[in-house]
C-alpha cells in the first residue's frame, strides 16, 4: 500500500547580479511527491520540515561556484539550504528517533527530506513547550547565538561606553542591543520605520532614530563617540561610525548588507582610514561557525532561562506561510522590509 | 659677549598630492643663527638635536588642516616636528639638567631649539654607552616599541602558525619578525631588493621573498595561510594575505605605505570581504600612543637587555648627515628605498 503526498520544495535557479529576485534567483517547485510511508530510507532517517528560518546571510551563499567563501555556494538547480527546524517522521537509524526535533543547519527548503544521519551544525531539540517553534530559528537559534557569540568574543564592554547598532530591529541586533544595556552601555540604535525605531525604545535604546529621516552622522557627531559598533550594513553607516569611533574603538562586522546586493565590485571600502588607524581600532569579523562553539555552553546556561523570566525579550518575528514565499522573504530581508525575523512556516507539528 | 651659530632648520612647505617632494613639500632654510649662550630660555631650557628619525608615518602629518587626524597635521610655513635624540645645552628649568639626554617626540628639525618645558612623549634618557645612539630612534625607540606594543595587544600567537610580514625590512618589521620567531612562529617576509631578503634571512625569516620578482599571491597560496599579518603597506598585499588568511586569523594593520601617498582617494579597500567574514578575521589598528603606554614597562624589562644579550639584533640602519638631507630621505622612506631605519645625525655628543 502507497500513497503519494505533494513535497514542494524551493531550488537555487540563478545567481543574482544585485538582490535576489522571486521566481528568478529562485524557484518554487510543485511538481515532486512523495510517499511517505514508503520513501527508501537506506538506514538513514526522514525528516518533517516544520520552520525555515530566511536569513540574511543567505544571499552569500547566492554566489558563483569560483567565488570563494567560508559557507560553500548554492549550486545552481539544487535545493536551497539552511537554518530550520523538523521533526522525525520515520528512522532506520538507532541514534535517530522518531518523534525527535532537530534545529539548526543542514535543512533542505522541502517539505519532507531524508537523512543518512545528523549534518554538522543539525542537533537534537530538546523543545520547551513554553516556548514558540519560531523562537529556535530567532534567539534560540542562529541570530542568538551569533549576537552572544559576538558579543563576548569581541565587545569588551565597559560601563558607560557607548554602542552603535545601525539596522538594529533585526533578530540579531536586538539581542546585542538587550546585552550591550545589561552591561551598562549607552546604545544609539536605527532602524528604517517608526514601528522598528518604537521597538528599539522599547528594549531599552537610548537614542533610537529612523535612517530613512535623520542622518547618521549627525546623530553619532551629537551622541558618540562610538566605542563599540555591531554593523550589519556597512557602507555608510559604517564609515560614520569608524569616522565618529572613540580612541581603542571595537567594530564588530556581522554582514554587510550594503556589500551583498551591489551589482558591480563588492569591496568593502573605509573611505578615510588613517584617523581610524591613529585611534587605534580593531575591527572584527563576525564567524558564526567559528566563535558560536566557543561560547555555546555559556549560552545555553545564560539565554533560554533569561527568555523565559523575561531579562531577555525575543525579538519581533515575521511569520509567513508555506514555501511558496521563500522567494519573495528572501528579497524582502535583503531589502529591510521584513518585521523582525523573517520565518517560513512550511508545516504543522500535530 | 654673544656670537652666532647657524641654526639650520626643515620647514613643512606645502601638502604633497602623492610621494612628498624634496625642496617642495619640505624645505631646508640655512637663514638662522642662535646665540648659544644668551637666547632667552625664559624658565626653559636649550636642546642640542643630534639624532632626528625620518618616520615613514610623518607622511601622514602631511596632510590639509582640515583632515582629521590622531596626530596633529604639520602647518605649512612651520618647522618640521618628530623623533629624535637631543643633549640639554642649558636650563634655568629645576627639573632638567644640563648635560642631560632627551628621547622622544616633540623634536624640531632644527639644530637648537628652546622648550618651557618637557613635552608629551619627550622622555630622560639615560644612555647606555654600549647602545650606538641612533638606537633610541630604532630599536629602543618609536619603531621598536610600536612592534612590542602591537604584537603583544593584538596577535595571540601560538607555536607553529604562520606570520606573514610584508616589507618586512624595516625596522618595526624586523622587530616584529623576531618576535614572531621568539614565540616559535614560521615566518614569511618580503623586501624589495637581494640585500634586503639576505638579512631577513639572517634574522629567521622561514620563507623570504623579493617582491618585486616574486608575486606574493603565490607564496602565500603554497606556504600559508596566514594565521598573522603584520601589514604596513596595505593595497595588494594586504588584499593577497586576506584572501589567503586562516580561519581566526589576525591582521595587525600598521601604517599603509600604499595610500598614504596615492594620489586621490585614500581609501582601504577590502577587494573580496565575504570570506574575510566567514572566516572570523580580526583587523587591528595599531596606535602608539594608546598602545605602546599599556606594554611600555614589560618593554622596558626586556628589549634593552635582549638587545645587549644579543637575543634580539637591531634593525640595519640608513644613517644620513645633516639636516639638509632630510627632505630627500623623507622621499626615499616613502618610496621604500632606504636601507633600515633612516636616521640623520644632526649633531654631535661631543
Amino acid at each position: 500500500m502507497s500513497s503519494t503526498t505533494l513535497n514542494a520544495r524551493v531550488l537555487f535557479n540563478a545567481v543574482p547580479q544585485g538582490v535576489p529576485i522571486p521566481g528568478e534567483t529562485t524557484v518554487y517547485d510543485s511538481s515532486q511527491t512523495i510517499d511517505l510511508e514508503n520513501h527508501p530510507l537506506n538506514g538513514g532517517f526522514l525528516v518533517k520540515t516544520l520552520i525555515l528560518s530566511i536569513d540574511p546571510g543567505m544571499r552569500t551563499r547566492m554566489r558563483k561556484p569560483e567565488e570563494k567563501g567560508y559557507v560553500p555556494a548554492y549550486a545552481v538547480g539544487e535545493l536551497l539550504e539552511g537554518f530550520g527546524v523538523g521533526i522525525v517522521l520515520r528512522s532506520e537509524n538507532p541514534d535517530v528517533a522518531v518523534g525527535q526535533y532537530l534545529q539548526g543547519r543542514g535543512f533542505l527548503y522541502q517539505q519532507y527530506f531524508a537523512l543518512p544521519s545528523l549534518p554538522l551544525g543539525m542537533f537534537f531539540l530538546n523543545r520547551d513547550p513554553g516556548v514558540p517553534l519560531t523562537t529556535y530559528v530567532g534567539a534560540l537559534g542562529l541570530p542568538g547565538k551569533t549576537a552572544w557569540a559576538g558579543w563576548k568574543e569581541f565587545s569588551r564592554p565597559k560601563k558607560g561606553e557607548t554602542a552603535f547598532v545601525p539596522s538594529g530591529a533585526s533578530a540579531v541586533c536586538s539581542m546585542v542591543i538587550q546585552l550591550a544595556k545589561l552591561d551598562g552601555l549607552k546604545v544609539i540604535a536605527s532602524a528604517g520605520s517608526e514601528e522598528k525605531v518604537e521597538y528599539l525604545r522599547q528594549i531599552g535604546v537610548d537614542v533610537a532614530y529612523n535612517y530613512k529621516n535623520v542622518d547618521t552622522r549627525g546623530v553619532l557627531e551629537r551622541e558618540g563617540p562610538i566605542d563599540i559598533c555591531w554593523d550589519t550594513v556597512g557602507g555608510d553607516a559604517l564609515n560614520a561610525a569608524l569616522d565618529n569611533a572613540a580612541v581603542g574603538a571595537r567594530f564588530l562586522e556581522c554582514g554587510q548588507m550594503t556589500i551583498l546586493n551591489k551589482v558591480g565590485s563588492r569591496a568593502l571600502i573605509i573611505e578615510n582610514p588613517m584617523p581610524t588607524m591613529g585611534k587605534g581600532v580593531s575591527i572584527n569579523f563576525i564567524s558564526s561557525p567559528l566563535h558560536i562553539p566557543k561560547h555555546l555552553a555559556e549560552f545555553n546556561r545564560t539565554v533560554p532561562a533569561a527568555l523565559i523570566k523575561g531579562t531577555l525579550v525575543r525579538s519581533p518575528e515575521d511569520v509567513r506561510h508555506g514555501l511558496e514565499c521563500v522567494g519573495e522573504t528572501i528579497r524582502a530581508v535583503q531589502m529591510g522590509e521584513t518585521k523582525g525575523k523573517a520565518v517560513v512556516v512550511v508545516g504543522e507539528e500535530a
